[in-house]
């Protein structure tokens, strides 16, 4: 196979970034070129003449997609094919069907495998109708906590937090992930556990900060006087050991087609948001999820936004060299969404070789970080200004608000103030400012994008997360590489063993093995 | 003044990363070099074992140290010195007083310009203490809003979190910063405004966001019948528009040498912590920052640690040209403390130009995020251990947990989990794993620092924020650059009010830049 930064299009990309437009020039970032860089779907606007982007490259970019045939893996993806997978090496080997959570709508999938897998999932949210419908009318829970590490924390807590303003009156949902004693010590401190209900989630019920917290859940409502099995549902796959109805109310099932950081709208996510926002809303977010599925098979490329935005980065992490990426939502509700990206995009496509098994020559997932606008303004935004190293931004703003009560204060409302700053961020870090003294001088030509939309309601946050989903899916499938396994986290896990090894031994004399284990023995003797 | 690179320590360790040691090296990471490469203070242990240096390297940098006048510098902006400036332009022009803010204690410092700043500092805590006892045994708030952003949000709030679990019982502090105003109508749905008392924070009472949350809030608080003069208090300079009782039942002070990201242990973060902690609690906090502040005058470079951990950190980012640094805090209650490091670091160190004026031909600040581990594991951690772009690690951890409440879950307890796993990263990153299967394969020689404590009680969490605004100063002083303004930020806030006339115009006709201003009109165009 030809190395990536052969292939045709790259080498002209290679070509077009060693002079790449410069936006702070007079008369680059003009209203037409604004008028000419804008896509639009579903509501989601997608503005990007403040990326370092010219109709060639644009262009390139577009032919590499093609030469990558990026639609078609697309496809592939959806209709069920295997993608997980290292050719000639032990690996998962199986689809990725996180698509299939929500195609219950227009344009249903038809391929055989992931209409199936449509049907099973739709089973799981007929399930939870009916058990939430039941626990309603009896036991009146306040509160879940939904215990869960990884994509059954992240994602489902980011939309969560995202869709507070929908929430029905009186629900809260608490998130217990950490092994950390505290957070879970923590968390038994805010509830009542009589009005508590505890979600555990884990596919293969084996997680070890889950399987943990569960039993220190156990342990706390024994403690209490509480039946725990009344009080807990299992989120898991169908035959795991958490697959046990003596010891939960419920199970409900995912798949093993269904991968941690892409099962927000599996009942991963779907449990604790039907339980605050109630099935109607749910349902809402769900079908924007399943809408932008749609956009991300088009071929027309400037209106597939998931595919322009991947393109867009792709430019900026290997033709421009741009370490990382900072995605500032300039929406509070959005302040976890920067986390779930975290994850979904670093654990996606931070690899080193490809899908053939061979290293890559070229950069993968740059690193994804981020915090809400205008907050961040007041912290980091000097680095981002006037720093040495350059951070490309994915800027994510609304029209209205969400509860719509706001305040004119010296003429303008709160939206307006919090959409000026949005504006004038991206407009300030292209064109950048001159001045003769050099600590109020600033360089600009620094590369941002806009996502903007109505306003942040369930099915809007469905669109924004399958938009992401697809956008990290469509780079892990231009750069060649698996986006669905994640071997980089075993090793931590297997040392991980060798100290509890330690630990035990230093607590009942057991494990023979630590005596060998002269790098831990030296960590224990400093710091334990 | 000799460019930085060609300080001779620079050009030596130039040199030396030009084949820096490998850790994934059989024989390299023995017991014998982590022996070696650990230093304490203050119940602090910073082990360095698993970063990418050696003798002659911690030799040269502690050159760099010299030539550069670290320590000197240090001493002169804990004495009151002017530190804030850049020769021959116009600037802020001041001292950077934030340790004066907790010198109470032993060996206090004698120059008059700190000594009275202390003085000064120590007058607010005898009000606060005074305040506190009357509201209690008057008013019996249960809730108070900070409102504040930037420095007045994120080291409070992350100091806040750290120690909830040493909360009195029934306080609750909420945090409004973002103009978004659905960050304030969030709020005010979880808050009895009778038994909450509002705390507004700006230095010079002018910030956009501040000001106009204010009024959202005094709004709020007339539509519910209540005197916002009873229920606000002050946080600002002498003599600001906010200095007035007429409007707050109380002042509070801070002045022009307390940076913002610099004033938690001012009036900005102790009167929050004062009422959720108590005041005994506070002291044990700033007697903790204090302590560490005496560390950070240590001419000693191994055990001045602040200084050293800000010298591991300019051997990534200028040598081994490691553009980010994740902190990961193995603790659940330091959730939010990336967020702080974030500001501090960034907006201190993300400039462009030296002290003298010049254009910097080096790195300054990384970038700087993270989240609490084990979560970034099942997060991120793909990424740093197979990504192709290395991420230095700074890892904290304690000891033992702070609630003390636990369970032996398979032989071992969630406290042993949680230091397993961070020890086991910190190996895992170093010396990485060989394996056929290149998916399996780790390539190590990653590095990581691990800073770690018994327990995180007040005392201690002082002494760590103390740490990292001196690891921060000491970067700053050894690159020759201003910490201490934060000129990149002012670019935005011009352009935020050419946004903000176009809403006005399209509001009230009033406004009459706007039709200039044809980037902005095609934004409008567009999105609006």
């Amino acid at each position: 196979m030809t190395s990536w930064r052969k292939l045709k299009s790259c080498s002209r990309l290679y070509e077009l970034a060693e002079s790449p437009i410069d936006l702070s020039e007079e008369g680059v970032l003009t209203a037409k070129r604004i008028d000419s860089m804008l896509t639009e779907a579903l509501g989601l606007k997608l503005f990007y003449a403040t990326e370092r982007v010219t109709d060639p490259v644009l262009q390139s970019l577009f032919e590499l997609a093609e030469e990558t045939k990026a639609i078609e893996q697309m496809e592939g993806m959806q209709a069920g094919k295997i993608v997980n997978f290292i050719h000639g090496y032990e690996c998962e080997n199986r689809p990725a069907l996180h698509t299939a959570m929500r195609d219950f709508f227009e344009n249903r999938n038809s391929s055989s495998e992931a209409a199936e897998a449509s049907k099973l999932a739709y089973q799981e949210l007929e399930k939870l109708k009916d058990f939430l419908y039941n626990i309603d009318s009896k036991q009146n829970f306040t509160d879940v906590v939904q215990i869960g590490i990884g994509g059954s924390d992240l994602g489902p807590q980011a939309i969560y937090l995202g869709l507070e303003a929908y929430h029905k009156t009186g629900r809260k949902v608490h998130f217990l992930s950490n092994v950390d004693p505290d957070d879970g010590a923590g968390i038994f401190r805010k509830i009542n556990p009589k009005n508590t209900l505890f979600v555990i989630v884990s596919k293969s019920g084996s997680t070890l900060e889950t399987r943990t917290n569960e039993y220190f859940v156990r342990e706390f409502l024994a403690g209490e006087g509480i039946d725990p099995s009344q009080h807990m549902v299992a989120i898991t796959g169908k035959g795991s050991p958490m697959d046990d109805p003596s010891k939960y109310s419920a199970s409900f099932y995912i798949w093993d087609y269904i991968g941690g950081r892409y099962s927000a709208t599996s009942m991963v996510g779907c449990f604790i948001l039907a339980f605050a926002l109630g099935m109607d809303r749910l349902i809402e977010f769900l079908r924007g999820a399943n809408a932008m599925d749609k956009i991300a098979l088009r071929k027309d490329y400037k209106t597939n936004l998931p595919l322009l935005s991947a393109l867009l980065g792709i430019w900026n992490r290997n033709f421009l060299g741009l370490p990382t990426v900072a995605v500032i939502p300039y929406s509070q509700a959005l302040s976890r969404f920067p986390a779930h990206l975290q994850q979904l995009d670093m654990e996606s496509n931070g690899k080193r070789i490809t899908k053939e098994g061979n290293p890559v020559d070229f950069d993968t997932s740059p690193i994804i970080w981020g915090e809400p606008g205008t907050n961040g303004q007041h912290s980091f935004f000097q680095m981002i200004h006037q720093g040495t190293t350059v951070v490309p931004l994915e800027i994510i703003g609304f029209k209205e608000s969400q509860y719509r009560e706001d305040v004119i204060y010296e003429g303008t409302s709160c939206q307006e103030k919090l959409l000026s700053n949005l504006f004038a961020q991206s407009l300030a870090l292209a064109v950048g400012h001159k001045n003769e003294n050099p600590n109020k001088f600033f360089p600009g030509n620094r590369p941002s994008r806009i996502l903007f939309a109505d306003r942040l309601d369930p099915y809007t946050m469905g669109a924004l997360l399958s938009y992401y989903e697809h956008k990290v899916a469509f780079q892990g499938f231009i750069w060649g590489i698996n986006s669905f396994d994640q071997e980089g986290v075993q090793l931590g896990k297997v040392l991980a063993l060798k100290f509890l090894d330690l630990f035990l031994h230093a607590r009942e004399g057991k494990g023979g093995e630590s005596k060998e284990f002269s790098q831990g023995l030296a960590y224990f003797k400093h710091l334990m």
